[in-house]
């Protein structure tokens, strides 16, 4: 047992080192820096080297999207001529898998990224961080699907795409923080509904769209991205992870740093304890189905894109957004109560992601592992559901309350170690 | 003094004349049809003949920036070669004027519209509304403004602007009753914040900015539009003149067709009233002010545009749009307590307008005159203010409670019109 003069310096300690943390998440500036080849942006990928979403997994164990999504990668790197060589491939336990989280990257849903994947990159303090374009919901890698039309789409973005949106990023780079946060005035959540957020991406490249020699396809890539309400999504996780690699090892600190899943597992790390991956099963929640598909049908919940909550947007943020809570099965009025719940176990709140029905009061920001073990409220977080059959693709999206033990044995780690 | 037999009657003709008003607000279709000179829209301009704001007005009464726009209208359309020479035209009565609201049309603040300015018109039923492109409020016409970069930059919107606009109108003709639905799912009430709408405008417009041969000039518009939050306020207000018409000229129907004013006097319209005008005068309410400005400087309320609150949108949707409330000077919870209250004057609720924020409930819809008798309340609307002297501009943003003598006479007008 620690003295009473102990407690108090320790409280005080991680006061002070909670603080460091939130002012991190409230300071921290982020610029879009390229699109690019997956491999510009990471050493850690390799033709049969991949990366996956959420806590570290082995190969033997995954889930069938993230199977699907190894299947389409394989396909797509040229490494299998078809879907039984890619099976064979993965059954003979010839991939290496690497957490996103571990090359300072994100991947969303099945997360699995290979080399000429194409991703933004964001740019903080000289730090990378990085997620796969978006590629829609009508077939897509993320969610398991490797057929041709998917793996026909992927090639072009990863081509025509990367040229003409680089070309505009370039010459117009983009203050992320600011894009989520004019988001945030825009209806959207920046993590289940970003068509404004989407719609103000394509205002900022229109410009160079314009002027682009690629006349062609940058008209492709307008019509594409304006049909895709989710497109500007990576575009916000790549900046909430840049907040949160800022707000991470601070010593005491019980701030969240990540928040992901792996389809078996959900995991967060928190700032005081580093690298480390506390985990429990990973939740399925009460989602809004696909017509057609039963709660039977669903990978568990799977992806790196609940950085926006840990960051203070999306479920963290959903008072701006109530035009999404009919998508999710919700109403505005549970909104309005869930946020508030996020805020009392929140340590901050955002001076920059302000929510104009709140009158412009900042989302709640930086969860605290103590208080989420004291209340026993752990947090919600906006997400997509996945079938589980690889190549079924996207099966419901909600609103789901993550597990409470690791937040407990975060909690229990840390007060452990500030004593020892 | 009516018999009870037939006050019975007349309430049921009242009551079916304002359904079939409502019913024409939520069901009328609109579409933008082109962007043109104002003189390939009406007939009702010439090189001195103008459309001005609100109801009819003298030449004489003229307010302030109405006269300065007149300045700059007869420099643009070269009537005057220097302001001397316009002042002096207006001041021996050469100017014919006629409410914009009388060609169909519409304008906003000041409104006047010469042959030449840029105008956006919209199509319903085979009938044509209108009104002039936003010029921002770095100077424009449109607040009295007549200075060299003002008229340089009309100069450009009526010819460069107008042809790349019109080729991205006819390559993808727009829904505009769709685009203010959805300006409302993104954080606008679509009269006072159109950040949002504005962005949406683009990225329909963007395939044929890309594509378009004028490459440069379809840049600069890109741009243009990209810094006016207020550029698609007379794309919605177009559809909203569209609406009301389509609600008009239904004998015992008590629904407001139009508010508008002149910078003197505020008039309304009213279905079962025909074209004919009650008048009060002008408001200026409580606005925010510009930097240096007092109230003594303003020019009571002036313009069309609080059409849009007329056909159920701008302060009769502020819940949508919770951002702007701090640009006007009030609270998102004072933006609750509105909308509520302009329930309790209106007849119907949109099924077009839907606000999230309420679960996704239609707009307070139709204004009853009768109603607004009854309890006293009068309408609300989102309004910018000018200086009250010629060339001086933007003065200032309010909402503000308009008379309610002219709704109390229409009123009464109806009832003595009914039992006649």
């Amino acid at each position: 047992m620690p003295t009473a003069t102990q407690t108090r310096r320790i409280d005080v300690d991680r006061e002070a080192a909670s603080s460091k943390s939130i002012e991190a998440l409230n300071t921290t500036a982020v610029v879009l820096e390229r699109v690019c080849a997956a491999c510009e942006a990471t050493s850690k990928v390799g033709p049969r080297s991949f990366l996956h979403a959420g806590p570290p997994i082995e190969l033997a164990n995954i889930p069938g999207p993230m199977r699907g999504a190894i299947i389409g990668g394989l396909l797509f790197e040229g490494e299998a001529k078809d879907v039984a060589t890619a099976e064979q491939i993965i059954d003979s336990g010839e991939i290496e898998l690497t957490p996103c989280h571990h090359a300072g990257g994100l991947g969303a849903m099945a997360g699995i990224i290979t080399p000429n994947m194409p991703v933004a990159v964001a740019q903080s303090n000289g730090r990378l961080t990085f997620a796969p374009l978006n590629e829609g919901t009508d077939g897509a890698v993320r969610y398991g699907s490797f057929d041709d039309k998917t793996l026909a789409r992927l090639k072009w973005m990863s081509t025509d795409m990367v040229a003409v949106l680089n070309e505009a990023v370039q010459a117009n780079p983009i203050d992320l923080v600011d894009l989520v946060a004019e988001g945030l005035r825009r209806g959207d959540d920046c993590h289940n509904r970003l068509v404004g957020t989407t719609a103000n991406l394509i205002v900022r490249f229109a410009p160079s769209f314009i002027r682009s020699k690629h006349s062609a396809a940058a008209e492709q890539v307008a019509a594409f991205m304006a049909g895709n309400g989710h497109f500007a999504l990576p575009f916000a996780i790549i900046m909430a992870k840049a907040l949160t690699l800022a707000a991470s090892d601070i010593a005491n600190s019980p701030i969240v740093t990540a928040m992901s899943a792996n389809g078996r597992e959900f995991g967060i790390r928190v700032s005081g304890t580093g690298d480390r991956w506390f985990v429990a099963p990973s939740p399925i929640g009460e989602p809004k189905l696909v017509p057609g598909v039963t709660m039977d049908d669903l990978t568990p919940t799977m992806g790196d894109s609940m950085i926006s909550e840990t960051a203070g947007f999306g479920a963290f943020a959903m008072t701006a957004a109530p035009a999404i809570m009919s998508f999710v099965g919700g109403t505005a009025a549970q909104a309005r109560a869930l946020v508030e719940e996020m805020r009392s176990i929140s340590a901050g709140t955002s001076s920059r992601f302000l929510i104009p029905a709140e009158e412009h009061r900042g989302s709640p920001v930086g969860i605290d592992v103590h208080r989420v073990a004291q209340t026993g409220i752990a947090p919600v977080i906006n997400n997509g559901l996945a079938h589980r059959l690889p190549g079924r693709g996207r099966a419901g999206a909600g609103i789901t309350r993550v597990p409470i033990e690791p937040f407990i044995a975060a909690s229990e780690a840390l007060r452990a170690g500030t004593v020892a």
